[in-house]
């Protein structure tokens, strides 16, 4: 059961979403903005960020959902996503991302946490500006999805097939109002 | 210097925002949402939430920010959010402000830590699903914030009458796109 009166058959942040319209907008523009984009980083990678700040901050459903939509994305059964969560370092990613998750994984203990070193390994991997800046505000903005998740305890479905069905939607249509749905 | 090439001259996240407008208009549009509203908690308390949380991820720049707003709002020298800092139990604030703190501090540890016994001393103080829901969120909000602007390690004013100044902007006009100026 949520802290608050939600909609019990909406999963995850769903209910919260349906709960407070109003928030929800800005909130799916964002996501729409950092994770719908092939500018830089690849949706795939922009949603493999995410997933692995989901998993840090042990974020059932955020990090399952995310993963999916990597898998979504790859066509791969979660292979490249289960290798970044355990041992990014060695999974089958560019340089680039390695030194980007390395980025992700500190601003999700805190902003201060990032080095001039993890910067300048990014930068000799061949990351832009632009990509430094998305993967941090990436990886922020999971710490506000992942807090608003588990803060208020929304339903967390355990069945994992439902995630791909639902991931799917995401994969075509983006973050909208039709995230509103019980399916 | 921050870690992206910005507008030095921008304090804190308004040279990210001006980096990146097209993530900012989300972003203003949340905070003006979550901040600039008198429905159940009052502005003050929102910003209140917001300071505190700012200052347990020791962010400077947006507790100094927003402990100015709440010092706008009051107009008491910073005496009520100094306190609320410090110790915010003996704070000359309410019981519901008081259980809805607590749940704000267990939200930027995680959002697992809150508890439902926090939840039930909120509900016992008098807090609605509304006010429940807008506390987790804003501190939510707080941690992206703070993670974007020290994981991108943004310019921090170390004059604190300058954040005075600035924050008289947003009491009287919200959070928009003038926070792009310099002053």
């Amino acid at each position: 059961m949520a802290h608050i009166n939600v909609d019990e058959n909406l999963p995850g942040i769903r209910s919260l979403l349906a709960f407070s319209p109003e928030t929800a907008t800005p909130m799916g523009k964002l996501a729409n903005l950092l994770l719908r984009s092939n500018e830089g980083l690849t949706m795939a990678e922009r949603e493999m960020i995410g997933a692995y700040v989901s998993y840090l901050n042990d974020c059932f459903y955020c990090e399952q959902s995310h993963s999916a939509i990597v898998t979504c994305y790859l066509n791969d059964n979660n292979k490249l996503i289960n290798q970044v969560k355990k041992d990014y370092e060695h999974a089958d990613i560019s340089d680039k991302m390695k030194a980007l998750l390395s980025i992700a994984g500190s601003v999700q203990k805190g902003g201060k946490h990032v080095t001039q070193q993890q910067i300048d390994d990014a930068r000799n991997a061949g990351a832009t500006d632009r990509d430094i800046h998305d993967t941090v505000l990436i990886a922020a903005m999971f710490c506000m999805f992942n807090r608003y998740v588990d803060g208020l305890a929304a339903n967390t479905p355990t069945d994992l097939s439902t995630y791909m069905l639902r991931e799917k939607q995401i994969m075509e249509h983006g973050y909208g109002n039709y995230i509103f749905s019980t399916t």
